[in-house]
């Protein structure tokens, strides 16, 4: 076996070791006890409407997935005339949205039978509580990362990428592309299901007839918790798979520029990091443990911070390995790492209501909700400073880095020639370290949605107040964690998206050589034509601005679907009180189910058009320019531009949503006049506001980025 | 004399009269009689408050323009080492600025004399009431134009145009610096200290203390009115004389580009379609009248059709003098023409009640102010399509327009050699059509805060019923006005600036083939390298990226500035109801100068920083990149992403404003409860929050758009 076969061997043990480490933690998980009857009873309601949620989401998503998948082979057949190519992606766009779709139902079956056993463990220690509800998570993070992981090795395998290894990374695109497919869907239905059920449940609950959150009364409260699981567990697990997916796959592409130096270990490259970072993440998740009084976010940074470091181990180890230790590459590694890191610490410091901008915002609400919303609305978009400048330095230091480490290659080696697009791999490997530590990230995400339901089962079967504290404090932790990852998810969105771009440009420049137009020009030259985007150019530049408009109207539907499921919550709400008095007197038990149907309904329903857009479009916009001669061009234009505004736009909306939250939450603390005062009523309109924003269009908007560039990757043939 | 020195001698001539006619409209105002002493008494205070305003932020803008114009004669005397341009460039900044302010002033001096007359002719008749408020715009909006064309050609000719054609035009990109400069921060400024005034003054007076709009017990009740004229007369005339002054500069440095074939004349025509842009718009306020009973609206309409018609004609004749009658720059010219109705009537659907957007948002008010914001910003959002889609078919149009111009040329006259940059003529001269009607545009925009200070010096005055509806009816249509010339300018914005940063690259190829590096270079090659802005090189990308944030951070500081400006009006009135309850009896009156005086202050500290920040930024940027080798290419890359960014958030901020600002219009209809209603509580909320939307941070966006391309003309010789 050559030494490249046993990395891929090595690399395919560690994907199973990891989902067997994920089973491990799942039966662990799922050998605690379960509570109470009545703690039962109300996660079974949860546990079926979500799974009746999930089922019915699939179906929409494969029959559209089939749609597509048909579509892709009839354009590789019917464009590039070739049946192997057409066959390879097809099954690739397949695999991957399958393996998607597994991991995220994985993910979630546990997750929904964590929040139940966090609940009960919560009546005996905080330690066993936080333990549960992070290994519960830790088994949708693990999966994901080890599925995305595997489907990748076993392809590139079986389209026999150990031996021609600078062809076969392009086959993978499909993957990809399947990944961000159904990542998108899984992301918008997800979201506008939980912000519906909550925006209503919170207008018609708390606001029309006065009844506490997650009061047993009101029948949107289900809905509201099982909203919780497939917004922030399923949608942002899938939005994650796709990021790593994507990410390797791009990555592989990148290292092709490197192939005369490397051979096929740069392309093995990505792979082999992504296998330590999964080691590091097994590791970190396993350390985390905290004293009854003890402060569990600091137990969760724990973990956290032994995970980057032993994923920078990783990286330096791989970079040993594959890259002849190239210490440039390992520095373009540690850009990455950084970068998360300062994307965790800035988005706490524009959502915890300890320092200035939350405050700022709670202050605002003594004048009422319209100062909380401009007050609110000014800092998001003040938001967006610290990490464009993040990014851009990001960018620029693993470029740099990039060419530092080409160039001493080249001179270690001059007999191999010139590299071409060694920058671009050094904005490649920041990328991986930044998502190297993405599986216990995703891990401390999905702790979110486990602990918010077990908060709500203790609160729904009326447990003494010291327990509910501690609910509450991990409720509070889990609040901070999903921000933190919606920051983490969109830093990663923004470097992969340019590392995509850059593969979807090499793979413009892989066709235009084999292409009859550009025969007799050199190597150079092609590449130099194919990653020129001019932006002067009326085309690219009339491209870019309906790049941006798209990033406006697609938020503009998710946010708008919001509003129109939850009005369908709140009129089922409605019926409900009036239908049956005795729901509001205690005497009689609404039907939670109904309102759990009727959302499901609306907010697939309202996926589609949003969902759709953002795949049609790249495609309309290169079929549209192509007849001016400038198809992948003004494709590439419009993705990009896309991309910096949808980056941008999603910080905007994800922190400004989660000021908002924790600006009303300031107030509960007894600040401003407290509860109830009118400060905290326009807190809670502030609140509400933010939630469409922050959980529906601004994570919709991180899947976005990356499936404009896998929907132009695999496309490409159409717009030369 | 020559046939060009006639054609100047021409424009001039038509400039003076131009400004003699504003000079009889104004006298033809004042004579008019102005009514009881009371409502003298009122508009005597909005005088003194919008005169102390506009003196005092003169005084800052002067001192600041001091400073930038020492830097400027510095850089150009250090940098390029040539004091002749140093000294014209210097010059052509300080007379541009102080032609804009003086345009500015002239304007207001009439507007706030035309509000009294106006109110007093209402109580004669309505057709006299529409004469006198829409000539007293017209003295606006014909000195601006006139005055902006006047100092260009003035400049032209003192410079030696007539013998360096071909040079001249670079000189004079210090005028549109000036001009811009001058209109960021009128526009900042009078944007600030208005929304500021109506949100204070609503906030305090309608919710906090329960007294009806403009209510005289209110403190800030002048200061309301005096906003009106210092943010909408004031600002929006600086901003479209800047429009004016920049594009006809710009595009007779595109006009360069067709020197072989026209000489002159190409360089003189965007002068002389202006000049009879102005006579079409004379002719179209004259024709303006309506009856008693009649729609006021329609007759604006028809004045402006005539004006289009007029200003095509003209376009027509033009081309006929000066590009030898070549037709498809007549079509481009049409392009641009069609594009100005289009926006108009594209702003009126989403902006007006009779149609979809409004009504969704006025229906979403039923369940609170919550939902009254999530569906106003989805309709904000979804507004971005029609104007970008729009704008893209105008730009590619009149692209092609502008190359089978440029080739029909070349075929007529091959010995005059080979035309480069064609295209981006032809987007020049649509920009040109486009700001053809500009003068009666104008007129229009500033008859909205005309009708709004009379309707509240009647409502003041205590005038019967009757009069109030006629006054009523005035301001509603003021209101549709106000909102289109919004969606024309932010239109024109995006077309001026693509003309705009043509000419910037023109500019640096023009000091790359001054420059030692490139010699031994063609002209081609020269084009070629300095009209390539590459969006996949990661420093253009990263520099786009930084753009795109700019457009964020600039309205987040002007939104927040609104907020901070409108809690010191909040404290100061309840600070006056404290010390005086006599003037809640109605038996004292309130200090109104006071109030004036507060938010004269706030408004001028707040304007400083958002206004220094798009100056600076690309100067910045340029440095910084001029370390990577980037430094014209990253500029570039910075400005043309932040005018996309740029005009469709402006689009979002001013339609999203003036949608929630009708929706509660609407209900104040009656409609889902009418005044007083839960659902009108909401939509007041909506209201509120779209105040610093659309008339400050939306319209300082233009601003900032064209701005951006005007300060990197002049900086241009600093980044190479």
């Amino acid at each position: 076996m050559s030494q490249e076969a046993q990395i891929l061997t090595f690399i395919i043990v560690v994907s199973l070791i990891s989902l067997g480490y994920a089973g491990w933690l799942a039966s662990w998980v799922l050998k605690k006890d379960m509570g109470t009857p009545k703690m039962q009873e109300i996660s079974n309601a949860i546990k079926e409407g979500a799974v009746a949620f999930l089922n019915r989401q699939y179906k929409t998503i494969i029959s559209l997935a089939i749609v597509t998948a048909i579509i892709i082979f009839g354009i590789y057949y019917g464009v590039q005339n070739d049946a192997a190519l057409a066959w390879k992606t097809g099954v690739a766009f397949i695999f991957g949205s399958f393996s998607s779709a597994l991991a995220g139902y994985v993910g979630m079956h546990i997750a929904i039978r964590s929040n139940v056993r966090t609940a009960a463990a919560s009546t005996r220690s905080l330690n066993e509580a936080l333990k549960v509800s992070l290994r519960g998570g830790a088994v949708s993070g693990i999966t994901i990362v080890a599925m995305s992981l595997l489907g990748i090795s076993i392809l590139f395998l079986l389209y026999g990428g150990l031996s021609n290894p600078t062809h076969v990374p392009y086959m993978l695109v499909g993957y990809g592309f399947g990944a961000s497919f159904v990542a998108l869907f899984a992301q918008l239905g997800g979201g506008i299901y939980t912000k519906a059920a909550d925006v209503g449940a919170d207008l018609v609950g708390k606001v029309e007839a006065g009844i506490p959150e997650d009061d047993p009364r009101n029948p949107a409260v289900i809905a509201d918790l099982v909203g919780d699981n497939v917004g922030d567990c399923a949608g942002r697990g899938a939005d994650l798979f796709e990021s790593t997916a994507a990410e390797n796959i791009g990555a592989m592409i990148l290292g092709i520029a490197l192939y005369q130096h490397f051979g096929l270990d740069g392309i093995l490259f990505p792979l082999l990091a992504r296998a330590f970072g999964l080691i590091a993440a097994m590791f970190g998740v396993l350390i985390v443990k905290t004293k009854e009084d003890g402060e569990p976010m600091q137990a969760l940074n724990k973990g956290y911070y032994l995970t980057s470091i032993l994923a920078a181990i990783g990286f330096y180890i791989a970079t040993d390995l594959l890259l002849n230790g190239n210490i440039w590459f390992f520095y373009a590694g540690l850009v990455g790492i950084v970068t998360s890191i300062l994307f965790v610490y800035i988005t706490q410091y524009y959502t915890e209501y300890r320092y200035r901008p939350v405050k700022e915002i709670a202050e605002s609400a003594k004048t009422g909700p319209a100062t909380v919303i401009i007050t609110g609305f000014a800092v998001a978009l003040e938001n967006t400073v610290l990490p464009a400048i993040v990014i851009g330095i990001a960018l620029i230091m693993s470029y740099y880095f990039g060419l530092k480490g080409s160039a001493l290659e080249m001179a270690n080696n001059p007999a191999a020639g010139v590299i071409i697009g060694g920058g671009f791999f050094g904005t490649a490997i920041a990328t991986m370290g930044m998502l190297s530590t993405s599986a216990y990230v995703l891990a401390m995400d999905t702790f979110g949605p486990i602990t918010d339901n077990a908060g709500g089962i203790i609160e729904m079967s009326d447990q003494p107040e010291a327990i509910r504290k501690k609910t509450d404090k991990l409720d509070a932790v889990g609040n901070t964690t999903k921000a933190l990852t919606k920051g983490y998810a969109v830093g990663s969105a923004a470097l992969a998206a340019f590392l995509l771009f850059n593969a979807y440009l090499d793979d413009v420049g892989e066709l235009m050589q084999k292409s009859k137009h550009f025969i007799g020009q050199t190597t150079q030259q092609i590449y130099a034509l194919s990653h020129t985007i001019n932006l002067a150019d009326v085309h690219i530049f009339v491209a870019g601005l309906l790049g941006a408009m798209l990033v406006f109207i697609f938020s503009s539907l998710a946010i708008a679907a919001v509003g129109k499921a939850a009005y369908s919550v709140i009129s089922d709400v409605r019926a409900q009180f009036k239908e049956n008095p005795g729901i509001m007197k205690g005497t009689s038990k609404p039907d939670y189910g109904r309102t759990v149907d009727i959302v499901t309904k609306t907010a697939l329903k309202k996926m589609v058009l949003p969902g759709i857009l953002p795949i049609l479009s790249p495609i309309v916009i290169g079929l549209i320019f192509r007849e001016f001669g400038f198809g992948p061009q003004a494709v590439a234009g419009f993705i990009m531009v896309a991309t910096i505004v949808g980056v941008l736009f999603a910080i905007v909306l994800n922190n400004g949503g989660g000021a908002w939250d924790n600006a009303k939450k300031y107030v509960e603390t007894g600040a401003l006049g407290g509860k109830g005062s009118d400060a905290h009523k326009a807190a809670v309109v502030g609140d509400t506001v933010g939630d469409p924003f922050k959980d529906t269009a601004g994570p919709s908007l991180h899947v976005l980025i990356k499936l404009l560039a896998t929907v132009t990757l695999v496309m490409a043939p159409l717009f030369l």
